[in-house]
């Protein structure tokens, strides 16, 4: 009989033994950055690296949520268990949003291989990329076999998570306007394949060659991103869009490896910053960092040298 | 006669002594974490601390930017000189309004009191906020009394300038919705003034109403902040609203006093992530860096272990 609570250990096992439960108190760990997250992560670490981890994005208004769902669907019919993963900025303008998303998948709560979770922590910096990769790996060792990233795509956060994903859709409509913001951005660079939704709409065919015609241009050393064309409302095209996504998982790509070691990499750096900034901020409590603050605020010393102090105690 | 480039010493000089072509390429060189930022920002600072800090942020559609427009005519016409950072985060499907502000905004080019930049540097972790952090203190070496820090408060990195901001205008418009998302986000603990722009549509004083209702349930330790209406396309309340922020602004407040010592503690925190940052990417380039990957690719090491490591070395 498990208890309330526990210790880090027990966390661990229980979500590698299956308990939905567990796992959705570990995210929690993660999302707020809790004491014992780290013994958690070591104790699960072993069993992550086989999910496919899919990152989604596109404008407001795309239809990504739909397509999501859809995606879900099609995925469960193949056998395959499956995580969403809903990145939430926080934003005090636009949470509204994926409020509406987690109702409208409910769909799925009785359904034991989905999970879904929303991630939204603010504060430290830093903190919800962190969160967000840690939550990637609870999934990928309590056994989901596809773990799917939706983002708006509206901030630095969410594009630094993007670009870890293993294979990155872009969903677009006819009306998501001019590409070449899409490009200046940057969404070219890490994008996998591309979905125009609401393909019954006028100019959808328009856009699906625009597109392709900027695709091929080329992005050098990558192999150039199909476009595809989906009603995610009616189903139309997901099962395509289901197929070559797992089809591009399937194949040896260096391009996938080097996001996978860029992962973990992140991961590392995200440890250590978390610790940098802890000490810093206790630092900043003691005696001497109350000095550095005051001649800080003097002019007396710049902030360099007090980086210097600081790095040497 | 000044050549192009230079020392970082002639940048700081040339900044301190009004010549905006160096202000200019200062900011890029911090928006670009340009490798002599440093050494520019040591000689800069000790001629900081002077300026009113101010941000801004509201849904998109709340008439910001012509807001901050009025705002800019208004205190030039008090004398003051005045500068504006438009953030961007560089979002691929956002980022066209701040590209039609920049456009707006070009009615100051001619006046020298002026100064207005975006910014929107993505990549590193904290890069954006960091950047932000040194313009400010650019403008603020530079002499203008007063710099506007303007948001779409759409992500981490926005709502964390805005936490460091001296005050924060938060600009609301009746259709904006509903303000119990506002609350959620935690924006009642920065907003230090709420103005209901687009006054004259229906419902602006029902809003009012609701969120001075909201307000007066009150902010522990804090001043309950004001709020005031606004229709900048015709130029009504905007005097208002900048007497009563010059006026806060001249007003001893242990709150702005916090956060000016947070702004500075950010600063140097930035100075040191950033640092850790450069030094564990060149440490995954050595062979014993690259052993430790291999190892967390494999799953034979976890990336606790691998920070300890790191952090060792």
């Amino acid at each position: 009989v498990s208890t309330r609570g526990g210790e880090p250990g027990d966390y661990a096992s229980r979500l590698l033994s299956g308990d939905r439960l567990a796992l959705a108190r570990v995210i929690s760990k993660f999302e707020n950055r809790d004491r014992d997250s780290g013994e958690v992560l070591r104790g699960i670490f072993q069993k992550t690296g086989r999910a496919r981890v899919w990152g989604i994005t596109g404008p407001p208004g795309a239809g990504k949520s739909t397509l999501v769902d859809q995606m879900v669907r099609r995925l469960r019919s193949r056998g395959l268990q499956v995580a969403v993963v809903a990145i939430d900025p926080s934003s005090p303008f636009t949470g509204g949003a994926i409020l509406g998303d987690r109702i409208r998948m409910q769909d799925h709560s009785s359904d034991p291989g989905v999970f879904i979770r929303s991630l939204g922590t603010r504060g430290k910096q830093g903190g919800l990329s962190h969160a967000t990769l840690e939550t990637v790996l609870a999934l990928d060792a309590a056994g989901y076999d596809v773990v799917l990233v939706e983002t708006a795509g509206v901030g630095q956060t969410e594009l630094e998570v993007l670009g870890l994903a293993q294979l990155v859709l872009v969903v677009l409509v006819p009306e998501s306007g001019d590409s070449v913001q899409m490009m200046k951005a940057g969404l070219l660079e890490i994008a996998d394949l591309f979905v125009v939704n609401k393909s019954d709409r006028p100019d959808a065919d328009r856009l699906v060659q625009h597109l392709s015609g900027v695709l091929d241009l080329g992005t050098p050393g990558r192999r150039r991103p199909e476009v595809l064309k989906s009603q995610a409302t009616a189903g139309t095209g997901v099962d395509e869009l289901v197929s070559h996504l797992l089809q591009l998982a399937s194949e040896d790509d260096p391009e996938r490896r080097r996001r996978n070691r860029e992962f973990l990499k992140s991961e590392v750096l995200h440890i250590l910053t978390e610790r940098l900034q802890n000490s810093v901020r206790q630092a900043f409590e003691t005696s001497s960092g109350i000095d550095i603050l005051s001649q800080l605020e003097s002019r007396q010393m710049d902030p360099i040298t007090a980086a210097d102090l600081l790095a040497g105690s």
